[in-house]
């Protein structure tokens, strides 16, 4: 099967499976463990941020960060298609009592005016707006790249407002890449941002949040209370380790791969983008073929090919390491078969 | 002193302080105040539900009818200027936990189908829909009605997916004298309804939800947790009583003088309505001016009449049982004479 | 009947009602109501204290102190049978989300070092102790003065390891009496206090928090989240003021009349008191009967006096403004029948 | 060194990382990781339950289990020293909205009377009792088995009362070799239980929580907001499978190196066992020789032995897998000379 429906689908390769098996490791709860200390070290120096701490999951990550930067009876601005917002499962509300209040935006990108006219002005029928939330890219706006231009607006406003800004950089790596600049460039426009370890990077499990070091510490305890603190880390640090150092320069691979998709299915009868490709996310619209995405997605299975619903008609295909450029021609094909039925 | 801030400035009445002075009462802790159960049975009756509960405001209302109906983790579907989401301080994420999705109304109104889209499907990343709630009239769209029609196609969406439906009615009793119908006819397409007597109603304080019995008996114990079970509530309900048995049948008044005022304000040069008023809200935009609603606020106190802002340019009158035609005549005058500044 | 069971049923005196009718009022949301603002005033200057909130409830005024001095994770240090603890429906989690840690108390006074002893180190395991919460008079040791020197002793503590202190003052004015100093003796030892206007001091409804002018302010905001922002709420903020003033110095009585009724049931065949009474509240132990406290209760009732159980064999008779010196002769006759049973 | 802190400290062994190496894996999320179905399946099954979820720590489960059984405004029964209540840094308030009634326990043990005291009746003032928690062998009463006798008359009393209950077994192997017996004799008197992989299992990462298919469903969500939900979770799956089935067989080793350690404790002068050790925890007062257990910790250090503070003058040793037989005798000689110092 070429799976296509995540770059979170990715299997640990071999470097990484041996560096898990040498792994040096300690107790991290004691701070122990020198491999998840070198990852945290290696991240916030690649980040450009005081400190950081591993994390399991992207959501874990963002849910720290919001516990965090706020209190209940906050709010929070986010794109009203972000990941807190659409996919994490109401947590922020469950967890931190913080009001999500939401902008929509244009390939993922918040109006930074819009922004400004969402920031609460003091007044007691009001919760005070406690934090402003940007992806980067923006999954459900199909990989887009928000620019760093967009993002230097908003902080700047953020910070004229003194509200913090987290950045949701599940994804960052593969907008560095597209953009040809450093993660650091999109990264000053922040005070805390989260990358995952395990999406085009390819580690088995793990995120990244990086702020200052006074941020970082009251996070640990937050991730202590949510069960985040974990034991001899250093055995999945270790394949992050390696994720960060040397997988972040093979993402054009992905993107070249996404664009070679996206091509082919600009050319199939009834099939057309439902935005041009800025990463490694293609998300095609079959309405022109008279099926549902659910159809589409269960016929394309039996064809050995597996993508990914994202609204009615719409089919989301994500490239990653786990896929060659071969496959992706006989993805081509097997997309096109089903096209013709 | 002219005061159309809002319907909630109104003084109680001669015959409600005589009314404060001779309530039965006891404690209601204990559900011995025969003036809190007969307000309450009173309002149960009105509404068409099973069973209601004094409480001491709106929001308290509207607080624990979302307490009541649904679990952290759950979202809310509700009008992105609902006073829920606008107004309240951001306290159901800070007290039941709860994410709140908007979605864009129409005079308050929103698109039945936008709500069918909105409640989530079944998957690990998605929080449970648990309530809609609509408003009625709907105060930041002006005092909009909300028609019964709309509420009966989302109450029927609603009940096809399982999801509860709560109306903030603060001032529906203004929507039912504009309609020209019972309040029953819009109560019957929710399951809980919250009605306030200290606004157009003209009680010194308190409101009232309903629903049915199992609902109350579980919102009577949220409401001891936010510390709304009060002792002689009697002396308060007996106001109630009287705003609810009344007072709603003088509503059209307020809504009369809300129209000539509105007329006036037509004719002043520099001056337009934001949107023809339905009911005793008057919302007038003053960009023409090249003054800001604050300003234009502040120099309309100085000549005697108080309004309040309503965003940048906008400025909201109310009208109410405190506000003569005569008086009405009067603050014309004044907005007339400002915009002539 | 003759109504033993709570301070609380006290029905308001012919001049809180006329106080109700006559009461100049306006919108307290707006801060614009005078008579909301006396009380407030007033209650600040009785306690000592810089600024004061009227709230609908015990209830009320203590969780949002402790939504106002505390955030999520931490703890919350207070007696075992504190009415936070036990008869607030577990709202401090509920709502503040703050971990309850009980010390066992001496006739409600928990043991300074024992408060010392349970303050948390810092530790990624241990929440933060947020607060420290007393009561004074305590209710389930049955209306005890818990010593000046006692809250003395540990406000100091409290302020070496920069713990705010709460006090629960529900019956407050109480204690002062039953100690012949003044309120301010027992507050000053604390930031924060909160006292009852409906238990001994006869009000109908309501509760004043008193503290510093910040701590008011945020509880302002958390009140409103509450839905505890009442409109023209000086309609019972001016018999509060009646008891506030001219009801605190008549307790005296309500205190005799307790210990004429405690040294009347020490006589009884098969009764004795759990503890000596120190002011209002007496406490009997009906084992000797051989009944348990439900049936005591109802058999007393139906002679015309309402007590309340208070454990299994525990029975709770509470004097106050509407019991008079003939009635507790009437009640002591009543309770020495049922024993005879 | 020989670390006696914990025996989370243990390190994998060379089993666990060449099963790390190799793990078969997939994306958990999806439910499409083989190995750590596998090991879910195990676990269920070695604990008599009908499902069962892989987290990432014992305080995840713990937590996990509580926002499954509970609703806000509810209350939870355990004992005073539990880690639920002790160590969790007040998660269970600040994620459930839960609040802990501690039950003071004889070697961990509460006394099902009590426990049958403290649940709820129906009354508005009272939390609903949501959850009782049981902890075994329990940390804090020095490694104390819970005999499966109290475990059954508490769960006889909850389910009479229709309360859950929840097993926090992070060394439920531990009692279960002490004991004798199945761990599923003691899982038999519990709804949900929670197993440790990382302590005397020694996995690297990773704990366990079992109940019925419903549970675990609704537990999956909530290990989703925590950001508990992984990818290629199998690579630490792996080596938890290998810990829970050939593990649980060797921790007599432990327990009997324990027992060699609290003996000779026994005859060293100025030291005395806080109790004898039942499992592969041992507790010693240095108060003998007058100083405090920082100090003692302290210069067992510079010995080259690694114990822990449990008290002012307690000192915590745990026996694991990474100690041998000769180490314990080497710390035995290390802890007597400071003993002499």
């Amino acid at each position: 099967m070429i799976d296509l429906r995540s770059d979170t689908v990715t299997k640990p390769t071999e470097e990484m499976r041996k560096a898990m098996y040498s792994a040096e490791v300690g107790d991290d709860v004691y701070k122990e463990d020198p491999t998840v200390r070198e990852l945290e070290e290696t991240a916030a120096e690649i980040l450009g941020k005081e400190a950081a701490l591993f994390v399991t999951s992207g959501t874990q990550g963002n849910q720290i960060a919001v516990l965090t930067h706020c209190r209940p009876g906050q709010e929070l601005l986010l794109e009203e298609e972000s990941h807190i917002f659409y996919y994490e499962s109401g947590a922020v509300a469950a967890l931190a009592g913080v009001q999500t209040r939401t902008i929509p935006g244009a390939r993922g990108a918040m109006e930074p005016k819009e922004v400004l006219n969402a920031i609460r002005t003091e007044d007691i029928h009001y919760p005070e707006t406690g934090l402003i939330c940007l992806e980067n890219t923006h999954n459900r706006a199909g990989g887009a790249v928000v620019p760093v231009e967009n993002m230097e607006a908003i902080y700047s406003i953020a910070l004229a407002n003194k509200v913090p800004v987290h950045l949701d950089g599940a994804r960052l790596f593969n907008a560095a890449a597209a953009a040809g600049v450093d993660v650091k460039e999109f990264a000053k426009y922040t005070d805390t941002v989260q990358i995952c370890l395990s999406k085009g990077l390819g580690a088995p499990v793990g995120s990244i949040i990086a702020g200052n070091a006074e941020f970082i510490t009251t996070a640990r305890k937050w991730r202590k209370r949510l069960g985040g603190g974990m034991r001899q880390a250093g055995v999945i640090a270790a394949p992050g380790l390696i994720a960060l150092t040397k997988m972040k320069d093979r993402l054009g691979e992905d993107q070249w791969n996404a664009r070679v998709l996206a091509e082919a299915i600009e050319t199939i009868p009834g099939m057309k983008l439902a935005r041009q490709p800025e990463t490694n996310i293609v998300v095609a619209d079959v309405k022109g073929l008279n099926i549902t995405s659910d159809v589409f997605v269960e016929r394309l299975r039996s064809e050995g090919v597996i993508s990914g619903t994202f609204g009615p008609t719409f089919v989301r295909f994500v490239t990653h390491y786990d896929v060659t450029e071969d496959q992706i021609q006989e993805a081509i094909e097997a997309i096109a078969k089903v096209a013709r039925q």
